[in-house]
């Protein structure tokens, strides 16, 4: 076999690179479950025909056969392209087992069948969340999973800053109600245009696309333009002098929202009611939430979802739906890539216990031993090279201390511990010895200079 | 949609049962990083030739085609069937970053295109640890993985209990050449058949398709005969009469790892010399190793591995590997499927806040929060129904507090919880309550009455 060469789109990272990876799952998932999110994984195959009900995403989908198979006895099976689809199948498969309102977090690849080029993946990680309910799901469950996420993302301290953007479909579908478009749908869908084109362009499009006229057009366009990290927005609505119910009721829960998650604002996670946020195609019925990477705009949003009033059905039943998902692979991979965030360890010994000679590498092992019983990682030495040759090994995989018996003429022996950073060298137990707490397992660290890694 | 039904052979968890599954990986993990295995996750696919060069497992690979592309574009893809592939692949791609001997571990989901059946899996989890090195590798490393995977057994105590059977390749080969066999590699897939075979019959096999004579065949059939607890099969395999000096290599390295892991022997886990393994087909050269579930002995070996004097080559460069895999799925699907193995909890809550009104709900999501702040999950209930019912929506979901202020129309008002288990009801500050240790996070329960789920 000749040296294979990375796969375009199937990004993999190297052990170090691994541990930011690692951190991140750790941290989302004990800030979901602090909120009572339990876990669930589904398999990563669905039916075609379930895939394929978004009609859009249809080229997008990698779909499996048996190598040997007689034709077309699996056709039916595709790579999941989203976590969304498989819970909704999860739910009305396991209804009568679950508990409602019911609330979970997944963590899963997922794979798109795109053409490969820069930027774009093929397989990539994301974290959701979702509450669904049975029949009726209570709007505070919206404000709940903005919550959940916003913590999370807060406590991703290592990460550039977010914002959190959130509009309500009620209150933009409502406003061009109100104002008398006569195709609302249209209308959305042109003004989600606006982060790719200029909103002169956009106007335009609204006359002759959605048949706005041009007044009807300018106001669709300056709502879109109104963004608060209060609920100031809705006297900016109120000015612009539309009115429907459906507008009311956009503006009430976009307030309730917005008021309740202010408390979690920080310099570095924000969360703000912008009304150019629509989620072009997708089924959301109320609120929608998009965000964006501080210094990563080109991105787009890393974290986006919202409230579906359906988010499956059996035809008896509907499972109204609130959820958000976070695009691990999207936010890390730029960031791991360029070097601006590492591991400071390729393993996650603490400690390297060196072996002075093969006869001797029983009572390191037993050293070693000692450490792990009280939770502390570590690795023997592979060889018994010189003792210089041995502390080079550690500090290649960024190992803190190595530890090596003293005496050990005397049949029992002792033990020093030397910490390679400082060169500091004291006599230990290794039965009780303890590193402080932050060399307890690797770290993530953050680098301001980025170099191709 | 109508309601769903299981696809066969891809098996799913409910949010309970999922918790035994996260707790064997999270046990599993802590062993392996206490030894110093980094983690590393491969991508789900690997280029066709690659997939493809064991001939026998070719037809149970699922290979991926883009929906809407042009014939044959992603013709070259699959799924990986185990972790071994990609991890040889990752290790060549990134020998030039990767310190050796590199240790790793890695837990996936892998895929087989089986044809659906009973107990055969499509995608399953496994759990693989090996140890690479670069031309040579110490023999000690056999002893090192085969500690680690037993240490990580013994770890999960609620697990049935477990036989690590140990044999080297070195020892049968050289005791068929010494013996002076024609076909080492024909004999040795014939002993290998011997658990699905009476003796008596594979002792005709290596008559007529190994071209033994019968003695010959006899000693071979004698040699498989031999299990020992203890370093004491030396001189049983040395009363054969059979000289050569690949066998003593074999004999040495064995009794050497089962003397050294002996000190892991407890009631539940067991290492044993077991001269009949012979890991079939796979390019074993040394240690081989195989797993039994006491009282799944139909489940076959749950955990194997070996070593491999050439896990990859580049042609300059030669990367011997010894590694283990446990199957998770394997071992696990079958106890949760019968309900011998389940969460106590479906939500990782430890307390849910009571709401009394939807008013007060303010109150509940600041109480909650003040729990969260050290650690203690809890959720609040999603609406403000009797109290009665608040509490059977926790006991439905094994929730064992239910915490509820008391005194609302004072202003401050303080809170009370109750342990719905025995009905206890004391005051606490949920700034400060702390449930006992054990009902900090979910639990796995064992249960000895099977009842089909």
């Amino acid at each position: 076999m000749t040296k294979p060469t990375p796969l375009s789109g199937f990004p993999e990272f190297l052990p170090s690179q691994r541990v930011v990876e690692r951190e991140v799952i750790a941290t989302l998932s004990r800030t979901f479950e602090l909120h009572g999110f339990g876990n669930i994984e589904t398999r990563a195959v669905e039916p075609m025909d379930q895939l394929l009900r978004k009609g859009d995403t249809s080229k997008e989908v990698y779909v499996l056969r048996r190598l040997q198979e007689e034709a077309d006895r699996d056709k039916g099976m595709g790579l999941h392209f989203d976590l969304t689809v498989p819970f909704a199948r999860y739910v009305l498969e396991n209804a009568g087992k679950l508990e409602f309102p019911f609330r979970r977090f997944q963590i899963q690849k997922v794979w798109r069948g795109e053409r490969p080029q820069e930027g774009r993946f093929r397989e990539f990680a994301q974290a959701d969340i979702d509450i669904v309910g049975r029949d009726t799901l209570p709007f505070h469950h919206d404000v709940e999973v903005a919550w959940v996420m916003l913590e999370a993302l807060g406590n991703l301290t290592f990460l550039p800053g977010f914002t959190l953007q959130v509009n309500n479909r009620k209150l933009i579908q409502g406003f061009y109600a109100g104002l008398g478009a006569p195709d609302v749908e249209e209308t959305m869908r042109l003004i989600d245009k606006l982060d790719k084109m200029p909103a002169e362009q956009v106007g335009k499009l609204l006359v002759t696309e959605a048949g706005l006229s041009e007044e009807q057009a300018a106001k669709c366009l300056e709502l879109a333009t109104i963004t608060a990290t209060d609920d100031s927005f809705v006297d900016k609505v109120r000015a612009l002098g539309v009115e429907s119910e459906l507008l009311d009721e956009g503006l009430t829960e976009l307030a309730t929202l917005i008021n309740a998650t202010a408390p979690l604002n920080t310099e570095r996670v924000r969360v703000v009611a912008d009304l150019s946020i629509a989620r072009g195609l997708d089924y959301y019925t109320g609120t929608v939430f998009e965000t964006r990477l501080d210094g990563y705009q080109s991105l787009g949003s890393i974290c986006s979802g919202g409230r579906y009033d359906s988010l499956a059905s059996d035809g008896k039943t509907t499972y109204p739906g609130v959820g958000i998902s976070l695009g691990i692979s999207r936010v890390l991979v730029p960031l791991i890539s360029k070097g601006l965030l590492d591991g400071d360890r390729t393993v996650p010994s603490t400690v390297l216990v060196a072996v002075s000679d093969e006869e001797s590498r029983g009572r390191a092992d037993e050293a070693a031993q000692q450490l792990r019983a009280h939770n502390v990682a570590c690795e023997v030495s592979p060889n018994a090279a010189k003792f210089g040759k041995q502390i080079r090994f550690a500090e290649r995989r960024g190992i803190p201390y190595v530890l090596f018996a003293t005496s050990q003429e005397d049949g029992g022996g002792g033990y020093e511990i030397k910490d390679i950073r400082t060169g500091d060298q004291v006599p230990v137990d290794p039965a009780t010895w303890t590193p402080a707490d932050e060399d307890m397992k690797p770290r993530v660290v953050v680098s301001t200079n980025e170099e191709k890694k």
